[in-house]
């Protein structure tokens, strides 16, 4: 499926809790699907150690090939959250306190706000904030670049107060059918199908359980009715297999 | 934390249903603990999408800064698995049937052997195989690049199979501390350790549950005496703070 002509988008994960095993990442997942809804497709997530290195080359790799680059993690007040310095790094700006940052934390923190908090405040100098409804300190975005807290809740909070700003496209829609077929039997008939609905993505993905084995073919694509078209060929292949393959579901 | 002088990987995730968020990604995890182990951190990941140039792309700038590059994902006999076609581009080599992954293929699946499925012995020449005791079309590994399935039951046996043949280092350990303090008020202390202990990477992670709000403190490194003086340290600044912070866990 080609999106030359609509906006895509790019993640940077920044954090070695996710590199050591730690932490699962969750947050790719949700920014794919919430992207998703608003025709915006996620293009590539590279997940990067807490270094500035790693950060500006991920940062600047990404921000010229996709219409926004996300990040996640590294924006509290700890030295190991370097993600502002960081991408002030990537754009060549100086980091900077931003006064209307500093007038939020202010009003958090009151007598609590440490010189550690009022780091939170620093940004990319012409940075505008994005809005932390959970826990005060925001985001921010420089160019194309928007960054995120990584702590899930927070994040996506965050999430929500940008999306309407984002010139998205016709949403993603899927359609998947999972049949009792395995892969192998189905790939030729499979192939034809999808050079026959260029337009649309099809994924194949096997899966076996308690002795079963099958498969899972999804459809993606903007358009609602050629999805269908490309479903009906979907089950037509599959009912022409006779007993050696049933739909078992079909569903988005 | 340096790893200058051991081995490292990366990790190149490939797959559509990543990327729409369809599928959460388990394998990212599971490698980065199972290295951890032998003492190879996973330094980055990216996820890519089923399209040749991101495979070539990110397999060629991964491996040459990492001992190792992983790959999961697109190995099957479907049109969306092209990732043996990709790496045998990215490393300017033939892609060849194997005749060994034939063999394995013939007798797993006799007279079902499928032109579609034969494709899963086509590897890169010079290839050698990786063992999957699971449903038997094999990974590969070529130069520094070890190819394995996406399905993480699969992927887990043939990471199990290629691990002792790693060189890996004195295993990353890691020792924990959750307490009742705030990171901001702890932040400068934090800071001061960590520069007192630059061989141990000390990661902050605040969390909140049920109204209280706490940070985990996480020391890593391969010594295990100085991350429990690390630990002793993390301890005596918590206490320091008196009613403000308590300790309230120390694990692994």
């Amino acid at each position: 499926m080609s999106d030359s002509e609509g906006s895509t988008a790019g993640l940077v994960i920044i954090g070695n809790e996710i590199l050591s095993g730690r932490t699962q990442d969750t947050n790719a997942r949700t920014l794919a699907q919430r992207l998703g809804t608003i025709g915006i497709p996620l293009r590539e997530v590279r997940i990067v150690p807490d270094e500035d290195w790693a950060i500006v080359e991920a940062v600047e790799a990404l921000r010229l090939r996709c219409t926004y680059v996300f990040t996640t993690g590294g924006i509290g007040p700890t030295h190991d959250d370097i993600t502002a310095a960081s991408i002030a790094a990537a754009f060549g700006l100086p980091l900077e306190r931003d006064a209307e940052a500093e007038r939020i934390l202010r009003a958090h923190y009151g007598t609590d706000l440490t010189e550690a908090r009022l780091k939170m405040a620093e940004m990319p100098r012409g940075a505008t904030l994005i809005e932390n409804p959970v826990s005060a300190a925001p985001g921010f975005r420089i160019g194309n670049v928007l960054v995120l807290a990584g702590v899930p809740k927070i994040m996506q909070a965050m999430l929500e107060s940008v999306l309407p700003g984002l010139s998205g496209g016709p949403p993603l829609l899927s359609r998947a059918i999972s049949a009792a077929a395995r892969e192998g039997d189905i790939a030729a008939a499979l192939s034809a199908i999808q050079d026959r609905w260029p337009a649309v993505e099809i994924g194949s993905y096997p899966w076996a359980r308690g002795g079963l084995v099958g498969t899972t073919l999804v459809a993606r694509g903007t358009d609602r009715a050629v999805l269908e078209a490309v479903v009906t060929d979907l089950c037509a292949m599959i009912d022409g297999m006779g007993l050696d393959a049933t739909i078992l579901e079909r569903g988005a």
